[in-house]
């Protein structure tokens, strides 16, 4: 995963830890990909100070990834999920009418995984 | 759930986001049931410096649940998870050997997810 992404994945997670300013620059940034003197709204704020706090604003979401792990975590949730689906799936193409409904039963829950 | 548990459970989701200082008053009150005068080494730092980290740490500890949910995702996949096992319960005791086979992979992948 290059490094920009996994920002934005970041971003997705803990961006509500931030303070509204720096989630309104980084979402700027990164989801509307403005260029820091687009951010400055050209010359009110300097180049220097959007680029500070974007710096800052992706080392504090690094250090809440070292810290909670939850972009790991998820990953490895949704690996899981993907190898149960694949149990399921030979499951049902082998098994009667009632494994069937079971199985129709372990999907069910298994949506709400999450 | 009573305050003090919540408060426990939050301490332990969270408290790598909190200062060692803080972290190691946290532990001394919440963990090791210390009073403040003993957490403030009798004297050395005030009972009211320690009363004010404290309430301070509880403040953060309670936003960031309001805001990442950590607690509540965790307390519905651990529901979720009961629930999977329940059913693959009664699909074992009900199948062949086969199905008994997949069952047991089922509920070692189950066992990932955390």
């Amino acid at each position: 995963m290059d490094k920009r992404t996994k920002t934005l994945i970041l971003f997705d997670i803990y961006g509500d830890l931030l303070t509204e300013k720096q989630k309104t620059i980084m979402d700027y940034y990164y989801n509307d990909d403005l260029s820091l003197s687009e951010i400055g709204e050209n010359g009110k704020i300097s180049r220097q100070a959007i680029h500070d706090t974007i710096k800052k604003c992706e080392k504090l979401l690094y250090g809440y990834e070292e810290k909670l792990q939850l972009l790991k975590k998820n990953t490895i949730l949704k690996e899981t999920k993907e190898e149960i689906e694949d149990i399921l799936l030979r499951l049902d193409a082998e098994s009667s009418e009632h494994v069937k409904d079971i199985v129709k039963s372990l999907r069910q829950k298994l949506k709400e995984i999450n």
